[in-house]
């Protein structure tokens, strides 16, 4: 029996029994599983941000491991669920594009769409695939099944419309992805792009919520307490904080916010 | 050594370290228990609250689980712990009718008091028996070790006032049990109530917090977006929910609610 | 392969992805480990609250358990990352103070300075040590890994400025050290320090919050619904709590809040 790892990222919570059942079924069929909650507080159905947690967080599990990824407005209807093989990881998620943003990263390695109803709870409901195929499979995948047993090879996968950094001639502009628990605004500016625009301009400054903040530093510490510092942060996404403070609410920032990136 | 599945329901939420002993203890017996969290954050000393989640996840954690269910206002005082068998599982749980409810419905095999302290931690005090004897004795029930050691056969357990629906003539009373982190409201009205009811009115209608829902769905996806939907969800009970909304919210509704399903 | 139990101590929430690829190092290293999450609600950079919760929760987690404690204001700057050993547990922490409590308590048997980047991971970022060196080191040392392998020896390390409850003649003064989910108000009086004032006062009184609680129980049953109870909690220490309530609402109370203990 292998004892593979499977990471979960959903939007289910955690004050439900939902993410403790998928974990129940798990384990009925690899008792051996190691299960990782990656997060389950992915805002409900927002397929944006459960796309952004998986590229945040796929480098740090081990090879091998199954992403199981339910974030799923379209549960019960005729969106079909997938397995994807990239960078010796399993991913799987319905067919609703927030594998999006990781496969384009990462290159699609396999592709199949998961049908094999063998594989699945006796009774699969239409209201709770997390339980009833996706964990079920994960378990299966875990104890070492092969991904084309689980249905037919396709190439066919919904993209996900994502905002992707603009660069104009002296702005560039960026979007806030996620909000941590610290306040810490984490944009889509990976660390690249914000070596390409610092070697462009010389010097930065971030237009963020009515203010601006011109202080680049590499941690926290940078500045003074209750002072903002932007810096790539540990995802490798450039991220505004505060010292001491929370950036989200100082700014009145929320996922989605524009963020613009200048020649100072 | 067995590597017995253990899931834990506690009322403890996830803030403190509460769960967190509890697992160190249960490791301390069996380092090859595999833990579930159920969830921990049915409200505080609410025991309808731990019954109903338990029915909602007992069928979905693997043959032979532990069960361990500290939802415990009377921690400390002379109520009893009770270890029950019933379908290959076993329930440990302060005896205050918080098993009512799946032992109805799954039948009772076997009953014991817990008192033996040989299978408690070395010092139990008086008010987190949680951690003293629960988790020890789970962790030794996951080892293998036969229920009847634990202490004396005993037929007697407390019941819980549990609201169960009520028919009338073209009429029925259900009452919202859970609301979920989608908000969606959780009935204790079956599946096959409803089937029952459904087919002897033909067409249902559901006054609930002032409003009339008529959609019954088989998926959230079964009405527009925005609009009220009637399901029986993944627990196999009627609820009721707002397709991309939250209905709990929307419908003023808490646990405890009277849902009033009708001949429409 | 060793299966070593991992406490993990932090100020990191569970909304983030930030616990989860912890785990994820964790098990690349180690795939064997067995993870406790103690608690991951410490206030953001708390450092009393998280010795405190450590000082509440070392005890029941097994001989052998590796802490890993990161609550860690400094990331990134100049301060160390310690390894210390006391009475068979390991706890793994940034050089700040989070230790003080507990070794204070426990006894420091042995010390060292994380050094040795070969038991990090390749890349150590400057804003999540958590993930690239505690959580690497930590799946390491559960491996069996002797802790002088880590770095230098060192006996020097940050204290920090903990209140202690203070005796006068007629009164003491203790601190509300945590507030748990129930609204529990935890303080820093120890069960035998409780027992020390009453043998030599008899009669105590106790004011918080403006109001004085005389009723000094054993269980939380040991007052009537909705009324005050003082007892020595599962942890060891006074805790202020109200039968069925919630103390911390009702007192006005918050961590840090002095507590007087009188002659009654």
């Amino acid at each position: 029996m292998k004892a593979g790892t499977i990471g979960l990222l959903t939007d289910f919570g955690q004050s439900d029994w939902y993410v403790g059942v998928m974990k129940g079924v798990l384990l009925g069929v690899n008792p051996l599983a190691r299960i990782v909650d990656i997060t389950h507080t992915v805002p409900p159905q927002d397929i944006l941000g459960g796309s952004f947690a998986l590229l945040a967080s796929r480098n740090f599990l081990p090879r091998g491991t199954v992403f199981v990824v339910v974030v799923d407005p379209g549960v019960g209807t005729a969106r079909s669920i997938l397995c994807a093989r990239s960078r010796e990881k399993l991913y799987l998620a319905p067919d609703n594009g927030v594998l999006t943003e990781v496969l384009d990263r990462d290159g699609l390695e396999d592709l199949v769409r998961v049908e094999n109803r063998a594989f699945f709870l006796d009774d699969v409901g239409s209201t709770f695939h997390g339980r009833d195929v996706f964990a079920a499979v994960a378990g299966h995948l875990s104890l070492g099944l092969e991904m084309d047993r689980l249905g037919p090879k396709t190439t066919e996968l919904a993209r996900c419309d994502i905002p992707r950094p603009r660069r104009e001639d002296r702005s560039a502009w960026v979007t806030v992805r996620w909000i941590d628990v610290f306040g810490n605004m984490i944009t889509d500016c990976s660390g690249d792009f914000l070596t390409e625009l610092a070697s462009a301009w010389k010097q930065l400054a971030i237009d963020v919520g009515g203010r601006t903040v011109t202080a680049i530093g590499r941690t926290y510490q940078s500045v003074e307490q209750g002072e903002p510092v932007a810096l790539v942060g540990s995802s490798g996404y450039l991220e505004i904080s505060i010292r001491g403070g929370n950036a989200a609410q100082a700014f009145g920032a929320k996922v989605g916010h524009q963020v613009r990136l200048r020649k100072a």
